[in-house]
């Protein structure tokens, strides 16, 4: 377990290098991650390489017995290399170059990008294979932040023409999957093809997914080049990580993928930023934590932990004195097993002066400084429930394909991903029952329960995997909207919605109706109404199917949910939109169909079970700013207790 | 009569012909329209014609009955052309092009457009000019739909110029026009002038003005080519339509110069689409209707007739089971005399997954597919009514220069010019008064009652002709902002607003304000307080005129709206934006006036009034979905009946 | 003083001259503004000059006896020259020029307009250098109006360059200053650095701070280049001027840089335009007038004083008979020494048809004419008064530095550089005491009391001038966020905020929190609470200060507000965006302390004092459309009084 924190030697003299080094160690921290964004202390011009900066810390550092992670500086580039190669700098969607200035503005398909950003690597890997105290290299950091992984170059046009050529070796095919006859626009040449910039109405929905998948192709591949260059020249023992950015689903590129050239993920654990008035909800905190877990199976470090208020232009709320230690707890508590804090110290200048670190430019022992402190003593102390791995029996199941089918085509106004998974993700969150997410090309059948939300896209493979693993005695819950595309993102000719699901769903979908962002209809149990639905709905038909809620008229005479017994399992269908309550009915239902571990626990009390060499192990995080009660414990306001017995 | 459906056999597999071709047969369906969007089939390289797909669909279409609109392909071209001449490719306000993959992306002032586009309408008419069953070309597809009546590309910059050159001759008469010595923006040379691209703050209003009439010459030129490259080939027995696409006024061009080359107008009746949470209100789709009939003074078709939920991107509200006849049979009652649904089958692929048609994906046979054969039955069963001509005594008059102006400088962030003609037009349709709604520079003599809304450019001419109309017994109704400009779009000097109407109106407008998006003010009948309006008010003093009703303080001194007899006639100003309660009774006092049918039914329940063969036929529809009484009716929800007799 | 009228002869036909020009004399006018906008007409090609028409002009107006203030043309240019010279058109922050047609395109760093425009300039003073009746040159015509001081052209980027190297010399000094470090961003060469456009995220806080800077520099050393063209040439017994238009902060460049070389500084006063539904409130009127004789801390003029409704496209409130009148004696009030009235008569054509003038197009003797007339009247009895200088004992002290800091980095979601000002003056406005807002660097020692809304940015040199303000008696009011930053915009290290200030505050600011723009706190008195905050709020923690207001829970150990006995004087810290009751309950503590006039009076009703030869004047607005009575005056709606003696 590494404990440290994210720190910047050379935004600062080197008169407080001592002393920082000190204060570090007097934190708890083992380790410090340096060097992302420092290009040009190490290649000053082009071609020429000077280490003496980094010799000189990573000296001290090792002196004060700290452990390095160093992160490879690509993120950001030097400025004459943006003045030398002007191409290398990104475009938007209406065709402006982003300026030197910000960060990640390179293009992930510039030539020119590539070739110097892994000399750069090469040189600096090379430089320091060798040495003991860099554990862990970080390749880049935080790949398509902020809309930096979307690019309309030249570079992009002509490679993706590449890629679909790549993809569908003659024109022909690709006109037949595109389905081009519609509005003419068949192609005679892949040169033909132009990247999805601004049309009259839309574009192509093949097209436009095709689109997604080379972005993503695009971070990957620049991606893997460095993890090879670094894998090239890096001792036995170091190994490698990426810190991901935070946030769900709005990324351009599948981080799964990514993440199989890792040795383990690291990612951002910040859950407020910038203008935000609030912290975002304590399931989606969690979420965070589960995704991360997902993406290697196992567990992930934290490689920049909030401490402070943060933003760039605008900030926002103030995390209360103990609520970082409380996200970091929730952090490990849900497979972390190394976090990093960022920063030592906030940088008096530059765009993030307002991001504070554990100290501020005051620069004196503060309040932050003693909550880490006690933090790391704390995380110390349980080590040996970090290392254990997780596994649960609750899956939610995502696919970046589908998420980009929907972010062509949104449907309804009131359509979010995230929203959607969330939707399917939080009743299980609030019953506190471990739960995984995993894209769906991952195992699935070793669970109990598998949500699906939103999948529009199907195949008959997935749907014979799907049938196989209900046969078994798997619970599965699908949400509206499911298997209406094949996998390129077309309906399918001649099947009834869902299609190759019709049997295991026992019902079909015969309509389906927007709702938008704020219209709601009611939803009823028989002529009962018991809660409301939004966003979309379609109207399901029974077949084999139970309906559990239906709607009111003018559509009285369709199912709103389903529930279909199918071989040893069971198939629910959520039709439209549910409010949460109606989500809480179900997720108990599926729990109880499955036997599987629940407890219900107040709003802001979150547990979570762990279970180490064979014991069980209970940690309860309280999210409130107030102190709360529950089966005779007392929890202050965002406290973490750990316990090994569940009170009853 | 022609009842049928959009067909694109195309986008299926060759098998799938018979059966589809039967089926439209089963539904009642004599006609079919085909091929538009098929440019890339006939012409799949530039230059070489290929008939032979078509020659075998039409073969078919022949062997069972049917006949063919054609539609010419010139909405979308094929990607070899955008590939080899860019530059026919259309550019936004802020100069980026729209790239190849929508539709429409075409700039109608790009040489090479028209020539190439020409010369395949010439090879495709040529070779069908003898085909008995081609009984109707239709000209390309919804001119101008999606704001591609707009561009701002090099060409339209240099022929805007020579426009404005053809129109004013000499400069100076331009500079004196547009009194380019404010700001000392005098030209010496026509080179010299922009498009009225971003500036600062804002452009010469005459300059805004000639800009819009040169985007309404640029589509009805390249309209008129190809409506007369069609003539030199077609058969005798072959007619030339256009489809409009719907919408009011927020075209860039006057559909009422294309329609006089056209033998019919046809346009695409949806009530609702895209993201809509519900469809529009009765009078709206009305007024459409009325509009599409006054473009000719004859009645129309309708091309596309919305069958299910419609959306690109977004999805909106699902028109309920007989929505879709109700509104198909309320076109037929306002002069709709041909009528095809949109589409036989939803296409698996595209940007139009997501418009049903009547069969979807799964191709059963379906509750739309029944829908529609029992509307055909019915529209058949009543064929005489439609084919009677419709003439009315009340008319909306409407202008596109007036409309234009009033884009260009809106002067009130509440106004829309589609909601100032409906505030005209909805009292009189709430009163169920057959209404016409046609240009200016229509004849309007024999009509009894005029309405003028918002009719801020005014000619001597004009307010002679209008003179003469009140003088001979005619009613007329003007809002407010009448008359302040001349037809170039400036004030006038010397005169009293509204001017040269001071006698006709019997009052000046002292003073205005704009009241905005959001500020209303009270309306008053002596001391009382009777209503509210919005959007604008003119500040009235009655000369001749009577009025009656005023502001409140501090505006008490002012009439809000007048009366003037006038000749045999009279005329009414309202001169703010009046609440619809308000226009109802002034909308009575009218129609008493001039002694014009009018009856008053629920809000929902519309009734038509038909003289065919001098027998008056009443056709009532119930927009509600619940049934609805009047006077001893019942009348279903979504119904729709058909009778001779008024009920009392 | 000089009473008249903004006229544009050149609008209208020559034969209209002399009756404008006697109506003119009629209204009691004594000076007429002519000429800008008008370098066509005198230089219809490129270096032909012909002055024959304003020759003209002048003598006729000479004949009435007429004075005239000329206005160099430069604010609009010929079309021969956008054509000829197209970079002269600025470019917006997406890269798109601004097209010829509107006003003020022109970029301040375009050597070509520079040098066509002060030639114009020199040809046009040498003209005119002895004409008797020109009394007054406005160089230019409201530098920067409507965001015409931003621009981000080729010319622009190299001369931004320029000015960096001409202030940091060697780049290692910007790369000091910068923090370039922070991201690897270090420049090698000036040449590298980018004017701050779109990047991804945001760019460095001092570049943006230098740009700002740079933009200032800009427009004050072309308007300099102006002002000494003009000087060259022009007679002794002209003076110059400059017109600028109102608002308050939003502007990109320092007027009073600009100030410093004009003999008398002119405003816009226009308290409603556009689209407003309503005029800004009376104390926003009131700054800008204070703003206005703030710039060369004398009296100054109004060049333009708005008569009617004003707009563009958008069209708002209509000001009622006597408004206008109400807010030009509210401008004499607080130093206004000459009034224009914008304009004569409104244009027929052109971009401003609907700027309203003194007359309108129907050119007949009006309500409007009328009220000019009066208060042309009014203004002359009243003389001495006017013409007086005012000094007052409280000053609101604000930094284009501090503000365009704020401008970069907001902050909070809620935050307005001029609201936080008004925050400051608006309780001592609503308290009837004079004030004088003028920016930091004007002497402040003779005020009794000091206002500094947010002044992030801080310099040891100001902190020990206030130091020894206060130690001498002053008291001073610091808000929230106070000297956060040293004056190139980087926090301080190793200081506590407010740096420098600690001790005079007697406080320290331990944590912060953005509000943004809905979120609200309460503010208590002990354990009550007594008003709100928002947008922002500091945690006081006294050291010698006492405080006045605190938090609730869970920052209750923090004061909201504090105020410290320093030397003999005193300084208050409102820590948050305290609501107005809260402000003015610590406004009236300071005029107390400060033994400074005061007197409240109803909301509606303002009261400035003059000392006039040592007499005391008083005149009282009343801004409401009511009668208002108080201590025993009965002042009409919109009645503007003046008397010697204040009612007890």
């Amino acid at each position: 377990m590494k404990l440290g924190v994210d720190y910047y030697p050379e935004h600062w003299p080197i008169e407080l290098l001592e002393e920082d080094l000190s204060r570090i160690v007097d934190l708890g921290a083992t380790t410090i991650r340096i060097g992302e964004f420092a290009w040009h202390m190490i290649e000053p011009v082009e071609g020429t390489f000077d280490f003496s900066y980094f010799d000189k810390v990573i000296e001290k550092a090792k002196q004060k017995g700290l452990d390095i992670v160093y992160g490879t500086p690509t993120a950001t580039f030097p400025a004459w290399l943006a003045k030398k190669y002007p191409k290398v700098l990104s475009k938007d969607e209406h065709g402006q170059t982003r300026v030197f200035g910000g960060r990640r503005q390179y293009c992930y398909n510039s030539d020119d990008y590539l070739r110097l950003s892994l000399n750069m690597v090469e040189n600096l890997t090379a430089h320091y294979g060798n040495e003991k105290a860099i554990v862990m290299w970080q390749v880049d950091n935080e790949f398509g932040h902020e809309g930096s992984d979307d690019c309309y170059c030249e570079s992009c046009a002509s490679k993706f023409r590449v890629f679909l050529k790549e993809k569908y070796g003659k024109v022909e095919q690709l006109n037949e999957t595109y389905g081009t006859v519609f509005w003419g626009q068949t192609y005679n040449d892949f040169e033909e093809i132009p990247m999805p910039l601004a049309t009259i109405t839309t574009h192509n929905p093949v097209l436009k997914l095709d689109w997604a998948r080379f972005r993503s192709h695009s971070v990957n591949a620049f991606a893997k080049a460095h993890i090879d260059a670094i894998t090239r020249k890096k001792g036995d023992h170091q190994q490698i990580t990426h810190n991901y950015f935070g946030g769900y689903f709005d990324r351009r590129y599948d981080q799964n993928e990514l993440s199989k050239h890792l040795d383990v993920v690291a990612f951002d654990n910040y859950p407020v930023w910038g203008g935000l008035m609030k912290p975002i909800e304590p399931a989606e905190i969690a979420l965070a934590h589960d995704y991360m877990r997902g993406l290697k199976q196992k567990n992930f470090w934290v490689m920049e932990q909030l401490i402070g208020a943060q933003g760039h232009d605008d900030i926002g709320y103030l995390p209360l004195e103990g609520e970082s230690s409380l996200w970091a707890s929730g952090a490990m508590a849900r497979g972390c097993e190394s976090l990093f804090y960022f920063r030592y110290r906030g940088f008096t200048k530059g765009a993030e002066q307002f991001c504070q670190g554990i100290l501020d430019a005051d620069n004196r022992i503060n309040d932050k400084y003693k909550e880490v402190q006690r933090f790391f003593k704390w995380a110390r102390e349980f080590e040996p429930i970090w290392k254990t791995p997780i596994k649960n029996e609750v899956a939610v199941l995502y696919d970046y394909d589908n998420r980009w089918s929907w972010k062509g085509q949104r449907q309804s106004s009131g359509f979010d991903y995230t929203s959607e998974i969330l939707r399917g993700y939080r009743s299980f969150y609030a019953l506190n029952t471990g739960i995984d997410v995993i894209d769906l090309n991952k195992p699935f059948t070793d669970y109990k329960i598998l949500i699906l939300p939103v999948m529009q896209l199907m195949s008959s493979e997935l749907s014979q995997a799907l049938e196989s693993f209900v046969s078994n005695g798997g619970i599965l819950l699908f949400t509206y909207r499911t298997a209406i595309k094949d996998k390129e993102n077309n309906l399918v000719f001649g099947e009834q919605v869902p299609c190759y699901l019709n049997d295991l769903v026992g019902a079909q979908v015969n309509k389906y109706e927007s709702l938008g962002e704020y219209r709601t209809v009611n939803i009823l149990k028989g002529a009962k109404t018991v809660g409301e639905a939004g966003v979309w709905r379609d109207m399901l038909q029974p077949t084999t199917a139970v309906s559990l809620f239906n709607y009111e008229a003018p559509f009285e005479q369709y199912s709103a949910c389903t529930v279909n017994e199918y071989g040893k399992g069971k198939v629910y269908y959520v039709a439209a939109g549910f409010q949460a309550q109606l989500m809480d009915e179900i997720a108990q239902m599926m729990l109880k169909d499955a036997d599987v571990f629940s407890v219900k626990t107040p709003f802001g009390l979150e547990l979570i079970r762990r279970i180490v060499d064979n014991q069980i192990i209970y940690i309860l995080l309280n999210h409130l700013q107030v102190r709360q009660q529950w089966r005779g414990l007392t929890i202050e306001a965002l406290e973490v207790k750990i316990f090994d017995e569940l009170p009853i």
